[in-house]
């Protein structure tokens, strides 16, 4: 048993326990054990819990804008609400003798134990809860009571339908479906008149006394010591899956037999996903936990079944509005490209299908092309309002540019495109969606640029890069290398000779004139250098500013430690302290586009100037340094990410913006910083290449990837390297430690004694 | 007699009186009963006032910067500083029988008389001062007293030392020069090292009963009713001005002979500049004094003996440091460029003698050309900090960008080069200055400009138009045009065959290529024209902010009634109000660009969006009002801004920085209400151009302007307009309500009898 913090454990680094329970953690543990399918999540919260305590099921594609500012995804009534009541007084976990919560990360099943004095009676209540995997409409739960004595206990089951949403009410029409065999819900949402179906559906042998509304009764009589064990299922349908979403409520409600059967089923799809993603950790069970923690949560949140955001903060809240940021693209996509791409395509296909919405945005602003919105929702369109941070000093409004400055989002499309292609050689997926994005895309920079006529060189100006800090600034190093990048893959795809090309071109009128414009922009696009120093300047003028090494002395000139930090007056702004991963990031993108003494230097220069107020900020440091040998530094930021959830370091407040809910990039990130950092995993030019360093607290470390059609298993321990392919039709190129091999069926490579 | 205010009077127009004392005006009336000579400004203050009631004396070409962030001009030790005893009282202004100070503006005089009883004697104080307009180094005071008994007096007249200066102490060593015939101090200034010599000459026929220090003690016999006059005379010569400042000091010294003679001198070049200056306005005595007011105020605000700037706040204080800014060629040139073209030629000069700290600047921004500062002082670097209004709400400082992005100050001097040709057809002027100043405008514009590729469009992107409450806009339309208009101009003046073009093409380095590059910009740089409703969008997105109609309703969103009303998240920032005119402006300075239809919809447009929280504001408003044939608005916004000093409107303190002093820009416009607006006089295609519309105030209104070497009188009556040339060499063009006539010697036009 290895210990996360007092309370919080993993015997075997699959499952989380926490044995206090806390009720000011509720936000927090919600988050952290919910159970989730990519179709919805459901917090992880007890059976009788409510609103109060943060009680939400988050339900994908269900867009809706209720108080005319936020579009979000609803929350729909909780149809798995228990209480039990034992002699008049309600169970509550509170004032309990024994506490265990757990989370089991291999199978998918959030539980609890808690044991108390009921009339004097030994109580103990047991639940467990699984949303399906292999039906993503059910949340399946158990509840087991178990008394010291025989006893009566009266259960009421039903559905909750005062939901915890938070910005405002989401359903313009709200209809009971109480007169059936089962209780359910219609609900229809108020912008795009979703219709939402949740039943119930209740396995209890017991007398059903009475239904009273949306809430079933029963009497139990429990036998001393014999566990009284029952089922209770939620099922979720909206009409953005099944045309008629009550029917198919229905026939999943007619479906579903008993509970172990549909338990087996989702386990046996979790073992398909841990047989892709699983990263096993030896010799640190925290480390493997935390680990397992996060890729657990990054496939939560990722929707599967149709091409549909990743959202910010997932399917855990509402927060972040569960849409796309560029985190899908930079911080979760590259796990699945190396380890599942169909997932990754799937991200990249959403994309696609938001075109429309990015090149409306692009109008809008009088750009053409495809502008990425910068919270992309189900449409595509910018979802991003012009205010959302308050100044807490005035109360006034703060206008924040990230939906109309931080244009690096639509490169980054570009580059996840580019990155997805090199991996899979997917040329059809190339031919069918990412040509013509990436084209979209070249031609959105191409109506962005300003060209200085006496300078003959292209910018890009008043944009805001990946350190949110800093807005209206000039040649941001970052975007501007991605625009570069983007120009030169957009001229590349056209050199294909494919008459899907020519389709394309003429699909998206691409003219003749157009095309020399990407070239000419990818001549003269300023891509700032290195200066004497090494360093690469963040944007024009940075140098200029006031530096304040360590960053985090800038805090002391809040006024109100709620304040934002950024734009327009905020403390940071005239400095050079970096909310997060600017500059380094680009080293993060392109590893071999510097020498790494200038990767050295800058990440020398740039990480004290760094507040690492983002969540997207550790993760990026961590592989950086590994990638410049910084093992310990990178292991420091590697636990900093790793733990961003399990040990709640980051606000849930900013700017009085709620922003709790699970750090989805984050997530997806803890995959990058074992295998694209301590791996040093990169896939250029047909071959895998790898410079593993482990730090000092792991004896191993082994994953498999998945390239070009092959599985490979890469198994990194201290004395050697283990390759092993699983099919061997085609040879692999492998450069390890900047030596070449090729590998067949399997290669096993002697590490130095020095590393 | 008529009132201006309760206490405030002028019996002829030429004097303003004002009959009762009160010193929390002492800001106030110190600066509008100053006196002055373009050289240097004394203010208006009792012999006897120090420090506390803000004595000081400005002179100019001294600048020196103490606090490390304002460069601003010194106030050097008052050599005036006279103290009279009665029987051991001394005497104050307060507490007196009776008062009364006067401005003679025909004579350039400040006068005083106070009666107050001193020691049971009624006591008679008469105090004088003019800054000599004939030796502009000499400031001279009478002083009479009077007792209705036979009594003592002791005089202590000397050199206060200690000066009331804004940001600092400004001299790094003081001597005391004692031990001469005379009393002096020499004072060498922190930044320039300029030496500064101020004199003291005492004419005093009474017993000479001590020396101590820097002061001088008389004790003088006043015989009952016989009134008793002394004189003192301060000199000021700086190492700017000779070489040998101590040796000039002293020579003027020795010629100062008698009071009455120096200020016969004094006023007869006095009644040299009313000859070209004075505008005579017929009915109105309060008009007519407001306006002779500001037109005093001009002119000792303006250098003549150098080419040296207009202060935005004259030598009134140290206020907007002595130094220029767009004020100086758009508000002061023009009343010179029509009565006294010299003296626009010097303004002029000056901007080419700055010539090279306008390239640094541009420099410095990675910018070519000239890129003249937002405020301009002795060298033409940029005096204007980055940081100086103050947050009040957080004490944090606010970043205005006035120094980086209101970039109109440059076109608007090609503009005015642009203006005084046309006018004076002064060819050895443009060859000489002009088009290089012109051509580096340009040259500095094309670096600024960014094509867009994908519109084939020259665009101005984050500038701040006049109105400065909107910073960070892109193609401000009065910027734009001011742009448009010098590259126009600029390739105009290439067409000119003189070798001289060759040089200066030669001198500047000016290729082809630029040429080439100007002749684009020309074609294709946006500006923005009348939209469906005529109205001109004053940026890109002002249509889109906030509509605030009357804009004054604006200001109940403050917290704190000192706060900064601009950048970065004042209360208009996210509005259409507007700080000043701006778009209306453009109407001002092209009064034929677009039809009179546009200008009015325009006018209804902007004019209830804006706050005229400028000096600046009102008078253009007045002049626009009076082209679109709104007279009443026209006077009415006349009235505001001729008063704005005598009133006392606008606010000393904005943003924490202290805007106190006299308003010369206002100053200056006062004389182009009347001139360009109730007159409806341009000079534009070799032709005068009359269009004049009497308030119903006034009877009538005439002038002198002097164009092309001719000097033309105009007077206005209600029933025809009567013109006189001196010289009848030439015929003059004039067109008059639209009509064409030629101007031999004289013209009588009679006005229809609707006007």
């Amino acid at each position: 048993m290895a210990n996360i913090t007092d309370h919080l454990f993993t015997p075997d680094g699959w499952t989380i326990i926490k044995d206090k329970y806390d009720q000011s953690q509720a936000i927090t543990e919600g988050t952290n054990f919910m159970v989730g399918n990519g179709y919805l999540g459901y917090r992880g919260t007890f059976a009788e819990d409510t609103k109060k305590e943060y009680v939400g099921c988050i339900v994908s594609d269900t867009w809706d804008k209720a108080d005319g500012k936020w579009e979000e995804l609803c929350t729909v009534p909780n149809a798995l609400h228990t209480t039990i009541n034992i002699d008049q007084e309600p169970f509550t976990v509170s004032n309990n003798t024994f506490f265990e919560r757990s989370l089991d990360l291999k199978n998918a099943l959030s539980k609890s134990t808690v044991k108390k004095v009921m009339s004097n009676k030994n109580i103990t209540v047991k639940q467990e809860k699984f949303a399906s995997y292999d039906d993503l409409h059910i949340v399946a739960m158990q509840y087991q009571i178990i008394s010291d004595e025989d006893t009566k206990v009266m259960i009421q089951t039903g559905i909750d339908d005062d939901v915890w949403s938070i910005n405002g009410h989401h359903f313009s029409k709200e209809e009971k479906l109480i007169d059936q065999e089962y209780i359910g819900m219609k609900l229809t949402t108020k912008s795009y008149k979703d219709e939402i179906v949740v039943l119930k559906k209740n396995d209890i042998a017991c007398k059903s006394v009475k239904q009273d509304d949306l809430y079933n009764y029963y009497e139990c009589e429990l036998i001393k010591d014999i566990p009284f064990t029952f089922h209770t299922y939620m099922i979720v349908v909206t009409s953005n899956d099944f045309k008629d979403p009550l029917s198919k409520a229905e026939e999943i409600y007619h479906s579903i037999k008993d509970y172990h059967s549909i338990k087996q089923k989702h386990m046996k799809k979790w073992e398909q996903v841990w047989n892709k993603l699983n990263v096993n950790i030896e010799g640190n069970l925290v480390d493997q936990v935390g680990l397992r923690f996060n890729i657990y949560h990054a496939v939560i949140a990722t929707p599967l079944h149709k091409s549909l955001p990743i959202g910010a903060r997932g399917l855990s809240c509402q927060a972040y509005q569960g849409s796309a940021f560029w985190d899908q693209e930079i911080f979760n996509t590259p796990m699945y490209l190396y380890s599942w791409p169909n997932v990754a395509k799937n991200i990249l296909i959403y994309r696609y299908n938001t075109l429309k919405g990015a090149k409306e945005k692009a109008k809008k602003h009088g750009y053409e092309g495809a502008f990425y919105a910068w919270i992309s929702g189900k449409t595509g369109e910018e979802l991003c309002p012009d205010f959302f941070f308050k100044d807490v000093i005035t109360k006034r409004d703060i206008r924040n540019h990230f939906n109309l400055w931080q244009i690096h989002i639509s490169p980054d499309i570009a580059y996840t495109i580019h990155q997805y292609y090199e991996v899979t050689k997917d040329e059809d997926f190339l031919l069918q969606y990412g040509i013509e994005m990436t084209f979209e895309i070249a031609r959105f920079l191409a109506s962005r640029v300003n060209y200085k006529p006496m300078k003959d060189q292209y910018e890009l100006n008043q944009v805001q890069g990946p350190d949110e800090y800093h807005e209206n600034i000039d040649n941001n190093a970052f975007t501007n290398y991605q625009a570069y990048f983007t120009f030169k893959w957009a001229l590349e795809y056209l050199e294909k000779t494919s008459d899907k090309i020519i389709a394309i071109k003429q699909k998206i009128n691409l003219t003749h004139s157009e095309i020399k414009l990407w070239k000419d922009i990818k001549e003269k696009l300023y891509l700032p250098k290195p200066n004497d120093e090494g360093i690469i300047e963040q944007f024009d003028g940075y140098f200029n500013l006031e530096s304040i090494v360590p960053a985090s002395k800038v805090t002391k000139r809040l006024i109100d430690p709620e304040e934002y930090y950024g734009w327009p007056n905020g403390i940071t702004v005239y400095t050079q302290c970096l909310k997060q991963a600017d500059t380094v990031q680009l080293f993060h993108l392109y590893p071999h586009l510097f020498d790494q003494d200038i990767v050295q230097k800058n990440f020398d220069y740039y990480e004290p100037r760094t507040l690492h107020f983002s969540s997207l900020s550790p993760s990026i440091h961590s592989i950086v340094a590994s990638h410049i040998g910084y093992i310990e530094q990178a292991y420091k930021y590697f636990k900093k990410s790793l733990m961003i959830d399990l040990l709640n370091t980051n606000e849930a407040v900013s700017g009085g913006t709620f922003i709790g809910g699970i750090h989805t990039a984050a997530n997806g990130a803890s995959w990058q910083m074992v295998v694209k950092g301590f791996a040093g995993l990169t896939y250029e030019e047909n071959h895998i290449e790898l410079d593993p360093h482990l730090p000092h607290a792991w004896e191993g470390l082994s994953f498999n990837i998945y390239v070009r059609g092959e599985q490979v298993s890469i198994d990194i321990r201290r004395e050697a390297i283990y390759l092993k392919k699983t099919d061997n039709n085609n040879e692999i190129q492998v450069v390890i430690h900047n030596k070449k091999y090729i590998l067949k069926d399997q290669l096993i490579i002697k590490e130095e004694k020095n590393d």
